[in-house]
């Protein structure tokens, strides 16, 4: 099996998946963690050595107060789980602003260990920022495959530069409803896509 | 009817299809004119107001050089044929490699009508070349859909900065075989989906 270095990973959907349960949309984001959790232990099976997670955007931040301060917690507890898992951490965003949370910055500059998969987050992230600033994403590598949960078929500003050749692979189900088998299905598909970097 | 203001097209497919039937792969680009001149009628019916057509790239130059003429070709023609459709045109790419069909040299500049449809050409286009000299796209709008024949989900290196809010939508069949029951198709989709800007 071609298993692809580096997947991206776009867990949309929290909010509809509140709603359809039920519960008010912010309350949505705590339950796409444990789907990450159990999709860096999936893809360590399989052999994956990079993961990018798109945790919230600069983008995102234009929404109510109640979802951004959610969802930034969200990010928070997620890399605080994902922590102990045995991985090459790293948290990339804009630092800068007020939205970046503190918890985080000890998260900005990777501790090298080649033996360890990356996991790569993305808080308060902003495709802008990063081409303005000279490629501030540059230690993250070219992305292989994305997957995006939630049915939509758009990167909505995820890493322009390392997606440019990325197969994108899309599940109608949401973020949280995440199962094994989607991953699994995602590297079927991906068998049938030909490399050709753009060639 | 939400009509998409701007569309991207990535015509795959010339060379499957050229191998299907029995000719050789550089024999398929010819068999995409048409299709592109259909393409636009059809569009401009649905008071689409900007196309961009993704004509060869620098990545596409590695390959043997029988179909690099070929393509090559294949873009003057388009560009001279859809000339004569009363659009308003531009010519995107690096025009400083030899790469570059110097005939289209004269098509590097728009000359702005706001009453016509635009259609941009992107030939000899690079993505590292368009970022890293400040956006040489820039005078190209944001796309709103972008539609891709030949079944692949990938960019490949197509307009980064522009495509980072699209919505993209793909199509099984090959290029040449173009029918305008798909674009029809291709619309009736975006209806379903919901523009947030990444919001």
């Amino acid at each position: 099996m071609r298993i692809p270095k580096h997947i991206g990973i776009i867990p949309d959907g929290n909010r509809r998946w509140a709603k359809e349960n039920g519960m008010k949309k912010e309350e949505g984001y705590d339950y796409g963690l444990m789907p990450g959790l159990r999709l860096l232990r999936e893809a360590r099976k399989y052999g994956i050595e990079e993961i990018t997670y798109y945790g919230f955007t600069v983008d995102n931040c234009k929404r109510p107060k109640e979802q951004l301060i959610a969802f930034s917690k969200a990010c928070v507890d997620a890399v605080k789980m994902i922590e102990n898992e045995d991985v090459s951490l790293l948290v990339i965003g804009n630092t800068k602003s007020s939205a970046f949370p503190t918890e985080l910055l000890p998260y900005t500059h990777r501790v090298d260990n080649n033996e360890k998969i990356k996991v790569n987050f993305l808080v308060n992230y902003g495709w802008k920022w990063d081409l303005e600033n000279g490629l501030c994403s540059k230690e993250i590598s070219r992305i292989d495959m994305i997957i995006r949960w939630g049915g939509m078929c758009r990167l909505s500003g995820f890493l322009p530069v390392q997606s440019v050749y990325s197969d994108i692979y899309i599940i109608r189900e949401l973020w949280p409803d995440f199962q094994e088998e989607q991953l699994k299905g995602a590297l079927e598909w991906y068998q049938k896509q030909d490399v050709t970097l753009g060639g």
